[in-house]
């Protein structure tokens, strides 16, 4: 197996994020579910947007906002996804590339315009997301390049990717290709609503297609139906090498074939936002497993990087990474 | 003379801005002159862009500022300004509306985008802007709507309007409109460059058609082509009917007439980005000056606004100014 020249390739839905503060109540009228990610069409995203608050545009997405954290801590990766040549397609490609991550996808040169998702970040921190997909739809198989695939250590995939329709087929795609190189799969369970959606899916991809699987305690309780914790952690315990459950103040779990690691959340001064918390856990455990860290390195790596993106507004981190992986080296 | 039923009608470049953290050597690098507003053409705003780290994007604009300020504090007031039916275009005029402001002004159906203005953030908080002015040259006199300018107590024009080509028009239609109707005119010089290359006009605009005229010491220098601040103050003096100069952390300067009232800076925990600080202390200042505040009054409210914009990313504000009125009518 050639030496991979990628720590991790990420493919998922490319994404424009317009933060804006609300009350509770603007999520009450507007029926939002709040903590939630909630698909939108174009109609409803535009009566929303309407609506709400003087907003910040910054990219996002979820395997995106990983990638864009990866390269901050120092790793070397590269992204999958779709945008429309708009002027939101250009910010999203600017973004992730200026951050250190090689995106080569073709922009769509028709179609819907690129994805943005409304953030509504409440007064005590929590994000409530509505995503109107745009562009990230037109994703297919054929904006996998095999050699980019083989290249990177991992290939990490967003379960979101289940949402438009031609994604998932990417992923599968990608997920083989991976294997035959000998790489590693990673997958995010992403929402719990997603995993509402695509269960039956979603369990057999644990099972059959992943050795790294990322999801907080409820998405992994909602995957396995049970309102238990500690159920949810012994049902997925075996179906795949690596399993790393967050429990946002509680910090983190890491499941390892029979071993269990549990790894208290990294100190914030205030939480601001808890948008990307997810996002950035994943770039640094990742980080931290293409090293050969211990699962309670790569814990703390990544309780570390979700540390850093709840103490501000957006997902992407604002100042550098790099000096968290000692942190987390260091004995706990 | 009919009672007004808007505060402060602003005409300005109506303009996203896309800020970014970067280093001093950065500037060097590229030549950029820190501290100040230069006007790029498309091309130079490209490869910049290119060449700049991940940003955030968010509705800018010096007089637009101003009026999402005014509006935070609680004032009534309308924006002109020309922006492309483009997504940027969409995002300006939603924040603006969305921050309580009226913007009726036509969107452009064709030639170049909605105006952006790339704004670098040193680690000393300084911001150094290069401005791409897209869609805003095409704002012309046609914009400007007499009952707008009829209806508002002030009408705000940021001097900045003097570098596309036919703005100027707009704003001494504006002027004239405004004082036929008994309504005061107001002026922010804008940036030391924009008055050297205009300081002939902006001489006369003081002098014959302007009554409240903010600039910063460095401007107010540039227009009297004096460096001293003292020798600039005596050159402004009886120029018109109200002076508000602005000194960064030595606070400003209110020369009313014969009057001369010197207020200090409002207490910053961190000065994080002074992008907005002297637009924000417009947006105080006005408040005041339209309610019949005194000088010092309205200078210390100008003072508060522009330490809340200064104190996290960005120009507009990031919470309710509205609590600051009362604090600024507390005897000092």
């Amino acid at each position: 197996m050639a030496k991979a020249s990628l720590d991790v390739v990420g493919i998922g839905n490319a994404i424009v994020d317009v933060l804006a503060h609300a009350e509770d109540g603007f999520l009450q009228t507007h029926g939002l579910a709040k903590g939630a990610m909630t698909l939108v069409d174009a109609d409803a995203a535009e009566t929303l947007y309407a609506a709400m608050g003087p907003g910040v545009e910054m990219s996002g997405g979820s395997a995106a906002n990983t990638l864009a954290g990866l390269a901050s801590l120092g790793g070397r990766g590269a992204f999958i996804g779709k945008v429309r040549d708009d002027q939101l397609g250009a910010v999203f490609a600017h973004d992730i590339r200026a951050a250190g991550t090689s995106f080569e996808t073709a922009f769509a040169a028709a179609g819907p315009p690129t994805a943005r998702c409304l953030v509504l970040v409440t007064p005590d921190a929590q994000r409530t997301m509505q995503t109107f997909l745009g562009a990230a739809v037109d994703l297919g198989p054929e904006d996998v390049d095999p050699a980019v695939i083989e290249s990177a250590e991992v290939t990490y995939l967003e379960g979101y990717l289940w949402d438009p329709p031609r994604a998932k087929q990417a992923f599968l795609k990608a997920a083989e290709i991976a294997h035959g190189a000998g790489r590693r799969v990673a997958l995010s369970l992403s929402d719990p609503f997603c995993v509402e959606r695509h269960r039956a899916e979603f369990r057999d991809l644990v099972e059959n297609h992943v050795d790294i699987l990322f999801a907080n305690e409820i998405e992994i309780a909602a995957l396995y139906e049970t309102a238990d914790f500690d159920a949810a952690l012994a049902a997925v315990r075996g179906r795949c090498a690596l399993v790393a459950l967050t429990r946002s103040e509680k910090g983190s779990v890491v499941v390892a074939g029979q071993e269990t690691h549990a790894v208290p959340a990294a100190p914030v001064d205030r939480v601001v936002d808890t948008t990307g918390a997810g996002d950035l856990y994943a770039a640094g455990f990742l980080y931290g497993a293409v090293r050969d860290f211990t699962p309670a390195e790569c814990a703390r790596l990544g309780g570390l990087a979700a540390a850093e993106a709840i103490s501000h507004l957006g997902a992407r981190p604002e100042s550098s990474l790099a000096g968290l992986v000692t942190a987390a080296r260091r004995p706990a």
